[in-house]
């Protein structure tokens, strides 16, 4: 199956679609099925000692896992986080950015399944692992 | 089993300890083994449309959790999440306030067990529902 | 909402359904958006020491999802188990049934989400906690 | 790391310390942090249709977890599951056995946390993922 977005389609539909978070994430890789999602750590989504917060990891699965969806489906502003599963299995380096690496594990007509492993950037064994479904609205 | 802090004792530590969500949140009511808190929505919270996004409603219930423990234990800094699994079931109401319900399930030594249900003030279906783990530190 | 089918309906269509669990189950109340359902412990439910095991104890809160989704809805043999998240949190006492309350959250036209408390007959702490999402086929 | 056990021994492990279950399964392979388990699929396991039942494969990703850990750090009958988050992408082939691969992504004092992908033997995409934590005992 094709991809219908690149990496800087992706960064930019991102930017657009939710100002929000404009800038915390980038985009840095797409392949069938595959996504790697940057985040750009910064003072908000620290906790006291310097560590990324629970709440910024879990932002950062919840994209990755919406941008690997969308990579295959196309721009799709509509999809929503139905669930999530997370574990937090170790502290966050202190000082360099997360790195989310996201596999779509299924694409139905209404569900997508998504694994996803978070980093610390250079660091070998994971920070967190997460898996999330999203619901695809229906074609129109 | 006693509690161990007042909802003023929580939202002091909260404010003190998490300095980057100052704010954000509020300790409604405490008793043994249940918590409300309220989460204090601001645009920073928001997605467009207006209303709250899946990470701020995983703060919310990542926060409850952690307080309910607390509320047994008394304060805790380093008690950390290692899991958490949360539906989302309903878009939340724009315009209000989100309220978390936490029930602690159990306290072991090692971990507490807690349920969280996410409402928008004033409506009766839950927005989500959350179940998380936290570790708590060996006493020392 | 009315409900769909009661008790006596609901064992009776588990035992034709599914034949493999013939006997496992007994629905002993039904409410709207609530069902409890009892596992009748036989020794292909143990693990060593006389506990029930995991598989059985995730069987009953699977079984009791399926049931109060079809409380509301009526029979539907096709609707399928999409996510389970449990937690098990104390060991089932010996030589005691296990009793499961379910709580239907979310009875969407696509899913339904339930939340499941586990015990052991007669005992006040839960053994598990369960949340549960069905996919449910389209009316034909 | 090394590992502590051969799938030999495992096996061997699994039959003699769960009778309940002795025949279901089958250690295929190990490798430091990985395991590969068959579910030996017989009628007990099947539903209506053919295809093996939703407890049947959280057994299968429950025991995989469990072994994937005891390679590691040797044979450990008192570890439990505490939590486990499956989601059931596909229906199985019938006619087939299970095949888990699983993954140790995390090995602490107290906690191990693992990763699962259950396949329908000789097909592509999976028909589940679960993660799992089980909690180990004090060493002695």
């Amino acid at each position: 199956m094709d991809i219908k977005m690149t990496a800087a389609d992706m960064s930019a539909f991102l930017d657009e679609a939710f100002e929000q978070v404009k800038g915390d994430f980038t985009v840095q890789e797409v392949a069938p099925n595959r996504v790697t999602v940057r985040l750009n750590v910064q003072d908000k989504h620290l906790r006291p000692g310097g560590t990324v917060s629970g709440p910024s990891i879990f932002a950062l699965a919840d994209v990755s896992a919406y941008l690997v969806t969308l990579a295959m489906i196309g721009p799709q502003a509509l999809a929503v986080t139905t669930n999530c599963s997370i574990d937090f299995m170790r502290k966050p380096a202190s000082g360099v950015d997360l790195i989310a690496h996201v596999t779509l594990l299924k694409l139905g007509k209404q569900l997508s399944v998504s694994d996803v492993l978070v980093y610390s950037e250079g660091l070998d064994k994971p920070v967190a692992r997460a898996s999330l479904t999203y619901a695809i609205p229906p074609a129109t």
